[in-house]
Protein backbone atom coordinates (compact mmCIF):
# COMPACT_ATOMS: atom_id res chain seq x y z
CA UNK A 1 0.00 0.00 0.00
CA UNK A 2 1.71 3.49 -0.99
CA UNK A 3 2.15 5.93 2.32
CA UNK A 4 1.68 9.07 0.80
CA UNK A 5 -1.37 10.30 1.98
CA UNK A 6 -3.10 14.27 2.38
CA UNK A 7 -3.97 15.50 5.83
CA UNK A 8 -6.50 18.37 6.12
CA UNK A 9 -6.65 19.73 9.32
CA UNK A 10 -9.87 21.91 9.50
CA UNK A 11 -11.48 24.58 11.96
CA UNK A 12 -14.68 25.86 11.01
CA UNK A 13 -16.47 28.58 13.30
CA UNK A 14 -20.29 30.04 12.86
CA UNK A 15 -21.61 26.73 12.35
CA UNK A 16 -25.32 25.54 13.40
CA UNK A 17 -25.40 24.91 17.05
CA UNK A 18 -28.08 21.85 16.95
CA UNK A 19 -25.93 20.66 14.48
CA UNK A 20 -23.07 20.32 16.02
CA UNK A 21 -24.65 18.80 18.85
CA UNK A 22 -26.72 16.03 17.41
CA UNK A 23 -24.48 12.92 16.93
CA UNK A 24 -27.23 10.94 14.46
CA UNK A 25 -26.40 13.91 12.12
CA UNK A 26 -22.79 14.02 12.68
CA UNK A 27 -21.96 10.30 12.28
CA UNK A 28 -24.29 10.30 9.03
CA UNK A 29 -22.54 13.20 7.67
CA UNK A 30 -19.01 11.70 8.05
CA UNK A 31 -19.52 8.32 6.52
CA UNK A 32 -21.76 10.41 3.66
CA UNK A 33 -18.19 12.60 3.70
CA UNK A 34 -16.02 9.30 3.26
CA UNK A 35 -18.42 8.36 0.56
CA UNK A 36 -18.48 11.32 -1.64
CA UNK A 37 -14.53 10.93 -1.06
CA UNK A 38 -14.68 7.32 -2.37
CA UNK A 39 -12.98 6.21 0.89
CA UNK A 40 -14.43 3.19 2.36
CA UNK A 41 -15.89 3.27 5.76
CA UNK A 42 -14.74 0.09 7.79
CA UNK A 43 -15.24 1.53 11.41
CA UNK A 44 -16.58 4.56 13.60
CA UNK A 45 -16.25 5.52 16.99
CA UNK A 46 -18.69 8.47 18.59
CA UNK A 47 -19.13 10.06 21.98
CA UNK A 48 -21.60 12.39 23.21
CA UNK A 49 -20.70 14.50 25.87
CA UNK A 50 -22.22 15.88 28.44
CA UNK A 51 -24.30 18.86 28.82
CA UNK A 52 -22.89 19.27 25.03
CA UNK A 53 -20.91 18.01 22.28
CA UNK A 54 -19.73 15.11 20.26
CA UNK A 55 -16.29 13.44 19.17
CA UNK A 56 -16.35 11.15 16.63
CA UNK A 57 -13.87 9.26 14.05
CA UNK A 58 -14.70 7.23 11.19
CA UNK A 59 -11.67 4.89 10.44
CA UNK A 60 -11.58 4.28 6.72
CA UNK A 61 -10.07 2.20 4.00
CA UNK A 62 -7.40 4.91 3.17
CA UNK A 63 -6.91 6.82 7.02
CA UNK A 64 -9.30 8.72 9.29
CA UNK A 65 -11.94 11.24 9.64
CA UNK A 66 -12.29 13.26 13.27
CA UNK A 67 -14.57 15.83 14.49
CA UNK A 68 -14.98 17.33 17.74
CA UNK A 69 -17.62 19.62 18.34
CA UNK A 70 -18.27 22.84 20.66
CA UNK A 71 -21.67 23.67 20.14
CA UNK A 72 -21.68 26.71 22.69
CA UNK A 73 -19.05 28.18 20.53
CA UNK A 74 -20.58 27.48 17.04
CA UNK A 75 -16.96 25.68 16.80
CA UNK A 76 -15.75 22.51 15.32
CA UNK A 77 -12.24 20.72 14.63
CA UNK A 78 -11.73 18.04 11.66
CA UNK A 79 -9.02 16.21 10.51
CA UNK A 80 -9.54 14.33 7.34
CA UNK A 81 -6.60 12.18 6.18
CA UNK A 82 -6.60 10.10 3.31
CA UNK A 83 -4.18 7.86 1.43
CA UNK A 84 -3.29 7.01 -2.06
CA UNK A 85 -5.68 9.44 -4.82
CA UNK A 86 -8.58 10.35 -2.56
CA UNK A 87 -8.55 13.88 -2.30
CA UNK A 88 -10.15 14.78 0.88
CA UNK A 89 -10.85 18.93 0.10
CA UNK A 90 -14.22 18.15 -1.15
CA UNK A 91 -15.53 15.98 1.70
CA UNK A 92 -13.95 18.88 4.22
CA UNK A 93 -16.27 21.57 2.48
CA UNK A 94 -18.94 19.45 1.91
CA UNK A 95 -18.54 18.86 5.93
CA UNK A 96 -18.12 22.78 6.16
CA UNK A 97 -21.16 23.60 4.08
CA UNK A 98 -23.73 20.71 6.04
CA UNK A 99 -22.62 22.47 9.58
CA UNK A 100 -23.54 26.01 7.68
CA UNK A 101 -19.67 27.33 8.77
CA UNK A 102 -19.51 30.69 8.48
CA UNK A 103 -15.41 31.03 8.55
CA UNK A 104 -13.49 28.08 7.30
CA UNK A 105 -9.13 27.37 8.23
CA UNK A 106 -8.01 24.80 6.31
CA UNK A 107 -4.41 23.39 6.28
CA UNK A 108 -2.82 20.89 4.07
CA UNK A 109 -0.39 18.45 5.53
CA UNK A 110 1.61 15.80 3.15
CA UNK A 111 2.15 12.74 4.76
CA UNK A 112 4.32 9.50 4.20
CA UNK A 113 6.88 11.03 1.66
CA UNK A 114 9.95 8.77 0.97
CA UNK A 115 12.75 10.62 1.21
CA UNK A 116 16.49 9.54 2.64
CA UNK A 117 14.86 6.13 3.63
CA UNK A 118 12.79 7.81 6.00
CA UNK A 119 8.93 8.92 5.76
CA UNK A 120 8.26 12.58 6.34
CA UNK A 121 5.33 15.14 6.26
CA UNK A 122 5.41 18.29 4.91
CA UNK A 123 3.03 21.67 5.53
CA UNK A 124 1.09 22.10 2.30
CA UNK A 125 -0.72 25.18 2.51
CA UNK A 126 -3.29 26.78 4.85
CA UNK A 127 -6.07 28.45 3.29
CA UNK A 128 -8.80 30.76 4.81
CA UNK A 129 -12.19 31.49 3.51
CA UNK A 130 -15.77 33.37 4.76
CA UNK A 131 -19.13 32.53 3.39
CA UNK A 132 -17.45 31.02 1.14
CA UNK A 133 -15.20 33.95 -0.07
CA UNK A 134 -11.43 32.85 -0.27
CA UNK A 135 -9.51 35.30 2.50
CA UNK A 136 -6.22 34.21 1.88
CA UNK A 137 -3.74 31.74 1.02
CA UNK A 138 -0.81 30.02 2.11
CA UNK A 139 2.25 30.06 1.50
CA UNK B 1 -15.31 23.08 27.69
CA UNK B 2 -12.61 25.22 26.47
CA UNK B 3 -11.73 24.96 22.89
CA UNK B 4 -7.93 25.43 23.30
CA UNK B 5 -6.05 22.22 21.81
CA UNK B 6 -2.52 20.80 20.83
CA UNK B 7 -2.73 18.35 17.72
CA UNK B 8 0.78 16.75 17.38
CA UNK B 9 1.27 15.04 13.81
CA UNK B 10 3.82 12.73 13.53
CA UNK B 11 5.62 10.18 11.06
CA UNK B 12 8.24 7.56 12.74
CA UNK B 13 10.19 5.42 10.32
CA UNK B 14 12.52 2.25 11.15
CA UNK B 15 10.21 0.50 13.32
CA UNK B 16 10.00 -3.17 14.51
CA UNK B 17 8.03 -4.67 11.36
CA UNK B 18 6.22 -7.39 13.79
CA UNK B 19 4.52 -4.57 16.07
CA UNK B 20 3.39 -2.53 12.91
CA UNK B 21 1.31 -5.89 12.30
CA UNK B 22 -0.01 -6.41 15.72
CA UNK B 23 -3.38 -5.14 16.24
CA UNK B 24 -3.82 -6.47 19.83
CA UNK B 25 -0.39 -4.98 20.74
CA UNK B 26 -1.11 -1.27 19.05
CA UNK B 27 -4.94 -1.65 20.03
CA UNK B 28 -3.18 -1.83 23.83
CA UNK B 29 -0.42 0.88 23.07
CA UNK B 30 -3.04 3.49 22.02
CA UNK B 31 -4.79 2.78 25.41
CA UNK B 32 -1.31 2.84 27.25
CA UNK B 33 -0.42 6.27 25.90
CA UNK B 34 -3.73 7.90 26.28
CA UNK B 35 -3.70 7.07 30.27
CA UNK B 36 0.27 8.05 30.78
CA UNK B 37 -0.99 11.53 29.12
CA UNK B 38 -3.70 11.41 31.75
CA UNK B 39 -6.39 11.53 29.14
CA UNK B 40 -9.79 9.09 29.40
CA UNK B 41 -10.48 6.85 26.70
CA UNK B 42 -14.37 6.86 25.72
CA UNK B 43 -14.54 4.64 22.92
CA UNK B 44 -11.71 2.74 20.20
CA UNK B 45 -12.24 1.74 16.43
CA UNK B 46 -9.32 -0.10 14.85
CA UNK B 47 -9.12 -2.40 11.68
CA UNK B 48 -6.27 -5.05 10.16
CA UNK B 49 -5.98 -4.90 6.77
CA UNK B 50 -4.92 -8.00 4.12
CA UNK B 51 -2.08 -8.44 3.80
CA UNK B 52 -1.02 -6.55 6.24
CA UNK B 53 -0.91 -2.98 8.14
CA UNK B 54 -3.54 -1.37 10.73
CA UNK B 55 -5.46 1.63 11.60
CA UNK B 56 -6.89 2.75 15.02
CA UNK B 57 -7.90 5.51 16.46
CA UNK B 58 -9.23 6.37 20.10
CA UNK B 59 -11.78 8.65 20.85
CA UNK B 60 -10.88 10.30 24.33
CA UNK B 61 -12.23 12.86 26.50
CA UNK B 62 -9.75 15.38 25.25
CA UNK B 63 -10.08 14.16 21.54
CA UNK B 64 -8.43 11.57 19.69
CA UNK B 65 -4.97 9.22 19.12
CA UNK B 66 -4.92 7.78 16.09
CA UNK B 67 -2.02 5.29 14.22
CA UNK B 68 -1.90 4.03 10.45
CA UNK B 69 1.07 1.63 10.11
CA UNK B 70 2.76 0.17 6.97
CA UNK B 71 4.73 -2.77 8.30
CA UNK B 72 6.10 -3.13 5.03
CA UNK B 73 8.06 -0.21 5.57
CA UNK B 74 8.72 -0.08 8.88
CA UNK B 75 6.48 3.08 8.76
CA UNK B 76 3.53 4.40 10.71
CA UNK B 77 1.75 7.64 10.54
CA UNK B 78 0.11 8.59 13.98
CA UNK B 79 -1.49 11.56 15.10
CA UNK B 80 -2.65 12.86 18.94
CA UNK B 81 -4.77 15.80 19.31
CA UNK B 82 -6.21 16.90 23.08
CA UNK B 83 -7.74 19.39 24.74
CA UNK B 84 -7.05 21.42 27.76
CA UNK B 85 -4.17 20.71 30.14
CA UNK B 86 -3.06 17.30 28.96
CA UNK B 87 0.02 17.27 27.18
CA UNK B 88 0.53 14.63 24.10
CA UNK B 89 4.16 15.10 23.01
CA UNK B 90 5.05 12.57 25.99
CA UNK B 91 2.95 10.10 25.04
CA UNK B 92 4.28 10.32 21.11
CA UNK B 93 7.77 9.80 22.08
CA UNK B 94 5.94 7.05 24.63
CA UNK B 95 4.75 5.19 21.36
CA UNK B 96 7.56 5.98 18.80
CA UNK B 97 9.97 4.41 21.60
CA UNK B 98 7.76 0.90 22.30
CA UNK B 99 7.54 0.77 18.22
CA UNK B 100 11.38 1.22 18.51
CA UNK B 101 11.47 3.87 15.76
CA UNK B 102 14.64 5.10 14.40
CA UNK B 103 13.43 8.40 13.31
CA UNK B 104 11.06 10.57 14.65
CA UNK B 105 9.31 13.87 13.05
CA UNK B 106 7.02 15.82 14.86
CA UNK B 107 4.81 18.86 14.36
CA UNK B 108 2.69 20.16 16.90
CA UNK B 109 -0.21 22.22 15.60
CA UNK B 110 -2.45 24.42 18.02
CA UNK B 111 -6.20 24.02 17.64
CA UNK B 112 -9.38 26.36 18.50
CA UNK B 113 -7.64 29.81 19.06
CA UNK B 114 -10.60 31.92 19.50
CA UNK B 115 -8.98 35.70 17.35
CA UNK B 116 -11.78 38.24 16.37
CA UNK B 117 -14.64 35.86 16.64
CA UNK B 118 -13.36 33.30 14.94
CA UNK B 119 -12.19 29.47 16.07
CA UNK B 120 -8.29 29.21 13.87
CA UNK B 121 -5.46 26.77 14.13
CA UNK B 122 -1.68 27.42 14.09
CA UNK B 123 1.45 25.43 13.29
CA UNK B 124 4.12 25.84 16.33
CA UNK B 125 6.99 23.63 15.45
CA UNK B 126 8.13 20.69 13.32
CA UNK B 127 11.10 18.99 14.83
CA UNK B 128 13.27 15.75 14.16
CA UNK B 129 14.89 13.21 15.81
CA UNK B 130 17.15 9.85 15.08
CA UNK B 131 17.80 7.53 17.78
CA UNK B 132 16.71 9.74 20.64
CA UNK B 133 19.12 12.91 19.41
CA UNK B 134 17.36 15.71 17.90
CA UNK B 135 18.28 16.88 14.34
CA UNK B 136 16.50 20.19 13.82
CA UNK B 137 14.14 22.33 15.56
CA UNK B 138 11.99 24.53 13.54
CA UNK B 139 10.80 27.67 13.31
Amino acid sequence: MRTEGKHVIMDISGCNLDLLNNLTFLKKLLVEAAERANATVLNVAFHHFTPQGVSGVAVISESHLSIHTWPEYGYAALDFYTCGDIDPKAACKFVADSLEASHIQTTVVSRGEKIKGKYLHRVESTSSERNGKELSLLP
